[in-house]
């Protein structure tokens, strides 16, 4: 099942995304109710379609926190290493985990603003796991009850200000680095979902990857966070980028595309 | 004026803080409407005394995120090199900035839960900035207009988590590190306003401070997040603890106190 939130003439709504077995095209069947509550949500009785007029796809959910995991790729530890990034050849054997504020947060095809104290803007897609449930101290065989869906987010950095910003406040937290979207979808095949990313039109192939190659794996990462921290319905864990990132310039049109869920598309502008 | 959010049989709301002229008492004086909205609050008519029956005092707010700032005393920074913490000698010239999120907020009285994974927790008393206004790329000249008021925050921090936790994400973000309060205080001399902390009743003189010893001041720290981050009414900067901090265990009483505003009182217990 496919979950949207959209706009229709700047009304906020929630939605299941539907084909249509008449004309082959997706629709949105507006909700009523909150995907995230307790109570069943049930068609509306509207219906519009994906790409009508006056329709706009938003972040598929506003967290109240955004939890993200550093170098948890065999593969992307080594390229950081190689990219004079990191000190350390392998990945490390803790969790690295970061956070992104809620007002990081961007939809599908809303601009990416390069920040003017950069000068290297790095794309990074990932999984992205949305919470369903308040989460605290959850083992690890319960951790996907805990979970609503998947969605593709690209964990923008800003890799000049990784060093001397030690936290990833700046380099990692600024407004609109973190595109989410197209939706979150429930029925992920999440222990081997193949990530790839495309600029301007092009695959970029050394930054695909599957997470069956996460290092610390989706039910642990629920269980590690929720030690410390309560994690609330709607809020995000960025599971990690699998490989090589790359640069993003402003006029780049960046594609996040996870097989099973879709595609995330934004375009970066100069901030 | 002291802005102050309290339960009265569990049901939230917002009052002003005003002493009765005849019995020389702290009465909340409960407002209609949402102080950080831009239309005017005004008293409902109703009247607790601060310390009545079913009353609470709560998080004078509900920060959508919390940013904080390290090593912004000099005094500060000695302590956490001298302590072993730190290589440098001094405080760093550009401001570290790191965040903690909404779950981590406590209010007046609430406990201090020491996590199992931790054997140092340490306090840090500081003036919290509350903001009043939406704020991106303020100049420094006119930060202050951005803010609503102050109140006393304990930093509380897992000392010895900090070091392989490199973003602080569980050494400073973990449920119950961030209590606020007591209440906003809109009209404080935020330029020299006096910090103290006692444990268990005693004074801790090498942990006060006043905030005139700010390396980087309120209005350079609120102009500096702007420009990358959109600070929202409600959101805090903690602006650093001034000198030494120190160990909290199960069943200390942690005391901050701020001159101006009042003191901020929480008891720890094992999690």
């Amino acid at each position: 099942m496919r979950i949207a939130r959209f706009s229709y003439n700047d009304v906020p709504q929630y939605a299941f995304v539907q084909k249509d077995e008449g004309d082959g095209k997706d629709y949105l069947v507006a909700l009523d109710g909150y995907p995230f509550g307790s109570r069943p949500v049930s068609p509306s009785g509207e219906r519009y379609p994906i790409d009508g007029e006056g329709i706009r796809l938003l972040a598929p959910v506003l967290p109240s926190k955004v939890f993200g995991l550093a170098k948890n790729y065999e593969a992307h530890a080594q390229y950081m290493h190689a990219k004079g990034q990191s000190d350390v050849t392998h990945a490390p054997a803790k969790m690295m985990i970061f956070t992104k504020p809620s007002t990081s947060v961007i939809g599908p095809d809303d601009p990416i603003v390069m920040p003017s104290f950069s000068n290297d803007m790095n794309f990074e897609p990932e999984v992205a796991v949305v919470i369903g449930r308040i989460a605290k101290n959850v083992p690890v065989e319960r951790a996907m009850d805990y979970v609503l869906g998947f969605t593709c987010v690209n964990d923008v950095t800003l890799r000049d200000l990784q060093g001397d910003d030690p936290m990833w406040t700046r380099a990692k937290g600024f407004d609109t680095s973190c595109p989410l979207g197209p939706w979150i979808e429930t029925d992920l095949n999440w222990r081997d979902a193949k990530i790839s990313f495309s600029k301007n039109g092009e695959d970029v192939p050394e930054a695909s990857g599957t997470t069956a190659g996460l290092i610390h794996s989706i039910p642990e990462q629920i269980a590690e966070i929720s030690t410390f921290s309560t994690l609330l319905p709607g809020d995000v864990i960025m599971t990690g980028t699998p490989n090589a990132s790359g640069s993003l310039e402003p006029r780049d049109e960046a594609v996040v595309t996870i097989e099973g869920i879709g595609s995330l598309r934004n375009v970066v502008v100069q901030g």
